[in-house]
């Protein structure tokens, strides 16, 4: 038998986070990821957008003959997920989740911040997860629509980035969660503020981890996991010419980003039409 | 004779601040306008990925009969607008040489700044305009990803916009332009914290009025421009769902945005690449 790859794509480089995880838990398994940098964000489009993106975007990694795919974006996951999940027949698994069950184990007072993009939070989808798990717990939401422009920009630190997290972050603390969830990709990387603005004792909870468990998980209960001995290659598919993934991935990685290629979804589709009605 | 209309396009809808300008100057004329809502922002994108939107943008329109194209966004004039002039067979419009044009006729001192998206400024558009127009001219340029995030979230005037305003200008200002080009359809909406941190004496230009002007003439000198005794209609079209382009164009057009359709661009092409080969 041979050993499929896990697929996993993101609207663009965030997602790679995930990876990172998925790489740590199970360094063996090969990866294929794909990162719409030719679309990117997401977080402010409709959910039917967003839905329309991630099946195409599924399609292109299902034809790549991939045992289970990873939405490692929170706004795929929070609008698409039931729809890819109905529509393609292997495992698939978001971010929303995972980071929903650390946010309820680990929340001592049963009151659980999430923050993500306009679209994610729009959806409520953190909150019927979090419920799902514990209806006693109170969520509270916000939308952070600059922390993603922040973040790509840099600007992590400074005296912009501490009065954005104030602005948008001061109900949230005064309203006492103990526990916030980062339901973003980018958000990892205002980490420091973000803890700043909270104060200590409120725990940040980010998805990546917790989601490359759940797929360690499924994939053991399945008899797919590969024999750890192997050490797994790594594909990356984007929709933008590769250079700018290629640059900010690494800082992401801390590594050597390799065989990255472009691909076009729109011509992919298209010759996929033109084939059905051929 | 039947009146063509003038077809405009923007990545999503700051070109709206372009198209109000052509109406005040030319009631008379329709209008289609395509705002690429599903894909936006273009700023952060390569020029080759901003080139294949615009050209199936560009196709679209010019099916629809238009006699002129204005691409009323920034980044796309700077980095396609050669490729749509060889491409189709209409006269096409761009922003950046009426933008350059007049800030070209307002320096006194010969120095003039331009601000714009990371591939405005990469694409060094506006400075081989500006010295086009005149040689001895001094260009000085800074990209502010930053502002059209800040405008699409509307802070347009407190202290984080103020902050980012100052970190980005600063240079400029100290380098002592008496003009400064805003040159994305977004910069407008940011008009007085931007003229609040360069100071009185610096002159913001703005391309939309230039615009207009340099489409009132080419339609006149080629006889295309219809009688004023009409009044023109006006036509949208939008890649995501028209929601949000609804409720904020009528903030930038101050009136009641009617006869705005979805369109996709992906099945559009889809459709004619299965025909051209059937």
């Amino acid at each position: 038998m041979s050993w499929k790859a896990i697929g996993i794509f993101d609207s663009g480089i965030g997602g790679l986070t995930v990876l990172k995880e998925l790489v740590r838990a199970m360094p063996q398994e090969d990866t294929v990821y794909l990162g719409d940098t030719a679309r990117v964000p997401y977080g402010a489009k409709s959910p039917e957008t967003v839905t329309r993106y991630s099946v195409e975007i599924a399609s292109f990694l299902v034809k790549r003959e991939i045992k289970l795919l990873v939405v490692a974006c929170n706004t795929a996951s929070a609008v698409s997920l039931e729809t890819l999940q109905e529509r393609f027949p292997i495992p698939i698994v978001g971010v929303i989740d995972p980071g929903a069950r650390r946010a309820a184990a680990v929340t001592r007072n049963g009151k659980v911040g999430v923050i993500g993009t306009e679209a994610t939070i729009k959806s409520s989808a953190y909150t019927r997860a979090i419920k799902r798990m514990n209806p006693a717990i109170e969520v509270i939401t916000r939308a952070c629509p600059l922390f993603v422009p922040l973040a790509e920009e840099g600007w992590t630190s400074n005296e912009v980035a501490r009065l954005t997290a104030q602005s948008y972050l001061e109900e949230l603390k005064e309203s006492g969660v103990d526990t916030l969830v980062l339901g973003c990709t980018h958000y990892p990387l205002l980490k420091e503020i973000i803890a700043q603005v909270m104060g200590e004792k409120v725990r940040l909870v980010d998805s990546a981890e917790e989601t490359a468990r759940t797929v360690a998980d499924i994939l053991r209960s399945r008899e797919l996991l590969r024999p750890a001995a192997e050490k797994g290659n790594h594909h990356y598919y984007v929709t933008d010419v590769p250079a700018g993934f290629i640059r900010v991935g690494n800082r992401f990685l801390g590594g050597k980003l390799e065989d990255v290629h472009q691909v076009n979804l729109e011509e992919a589709v298209a010759r996929e039409n033109s084939h059905v009605q051929a």
